[in-house]
């Protein structure tokens, strides 16, 4: 990358407006690629052109921590921390077995039986990497999930599901409005879930 | 995200403040979710701030790559470089198999019989995603591990535990002070774990 | 990190560099770490610092997400758009099974009758964590991949494999030039692709 190594020691005015002109074009190009929309909207010249680009990697950042977090909350117990990454009115669809809306309701399945015994069996939720797509104050992830089970001689892939969260920008922070999780057995409906858009 | 687009052509030296202050507020508002503590001792309107907020990022990252980076070292066999992940006097603690002290008593849990045997047989040391808390120079991970072991016909879910990583910003980055890795059996123990704080 | 603090109101303007310049110092020390190369390059007191680190964290964001897309591509079945994450000369080496080179080819992999047999049974190929390594315009990244598949009475761990990412900055932004897989059943061959360089 040393050509588009830039100093910006003692430069006039125009110079440094230039090199940020410059700065902005070259890291620009890698905003061609996956996650650029809300970026190709700032002028490049633009000083905030970097509040923006930063504010796009904290915004995936924060969505990725929330989506890593659903696993440890639910295998710890705790339903009503694991339904508060959800938005108040927010859905939790596990197909073929629960609809769940609103945080009461999520958090029930969490304290529910079923999740129960498998927490007394010994159990992991673990998500595979997701694939998140931000749109302004909304966004996407998609991915896989497994949950293993204890089974007293070893574990067992108990549940290897495809998962698609849409997720909305909050005044507490990225929420998730929906997420709906069918298993991967072979039906369309849930290779589905895995297709962009 | 139109009406918080901001155009800094032409302005004087008030408007162009006004809108870094706007971008700063803007950016933050991200910033009440998951992962804010140390910006919010930043003043807004202090340019300094973006520094701060391409910090946590970095952060971030850097314990993430690092956390990442545990079980391809694992797998290779290279028992040092997978201790260089924990400080000089680091612990890697396993409930009811091993606690070891200082990175060369964790290097020899790599180049020990029982990683030796698992090797031999081919396995996988994958971990789920990780949910991280930055606080200052210290950060706390938390998340699952799986491992897959070969058994010449298949794979089997050999080991599924609960880990609770300890960091600390050291002089050559980020490193591991304190893991702790349970098995998900049902135990309470491993379950608290995952639990935040 | 209340001693790393930085108040920039009412600044003169040599006040409001030398405080850049201790941001910039004390935001990379986290840099000693682990993806640091290119930013030790610039000038610590270069404003536009901040635009190459942030593009540090662009370029690692983009690699993660398009590898993290892999497998929810491959599993909804659309192979073009999996073969769209390589370069169109790419090359994807499954050790013992293919070598595709060229977009068509990798595409027939996702089409052909051992995916396809997979998909009908039901499958995830799921990833573990990568690290990743960026250097200019290019990047290598390292990790596990588990494909789950359906047995009708569950899901077994059909092939758990090292992986090993070769990527490059292309015009349309960061792209696989190289993948290379091979089943961890205990060959050192599989071993290597996990370890650094």
């Amino acid at each position: 990358m040393q050509h588009r190594k830039l100093t910006a020691r003692n430069q006039t005015p125009a110079e440094a407006r230039t090199a940020l002109i410059c700065a902005a074009i070259c890291a620009g190009w890698s905003d061609v690629g996956r996650f650029p929309a809300a970026i190709g909207a700032t002028p490049m010249d633009d000083p905030n052109n970097l509040a923006a680009r930063l504010r796009a990697l904290e915004d995936r950042e924060a969505v990725r921590d929330l989506i890593a977090s659903y696993g440890p909350l639910a295998d710890s117990g705790d339903g009503e921390a694991a339904a508060a990454l959800w938005t108040e009115d927010g859905t939790y669809e596990v197909i073929g077995f629960a609809k769940a809306v609103g945080r009461a309701d999520i958090a029930a399945l969490i304290d529910g039986p079923v999740h129960r015994a498998l927490m007394a069996d010994g159990c992991a939720h673990m998500l595979g990497p997701i694939t998140i797509t931000i749109s302004g104050d909304s966004a996407q992830a998609r991915g896989h999930s497994l949950v293993l089970r204890h089974t007293g001689s070893g574990f067992e892939a108990h549940r290897v599901a495809a998962n698609r969260w849409t997720l909305a920008r909050t005044a507490a922070g990225w929420r998730v409005t929906h997420r709906i999780n069918a298993l991967l057995d072979g039906t369309e409906e849930a290779r589905l879930l895995l297709a962009p858009n």
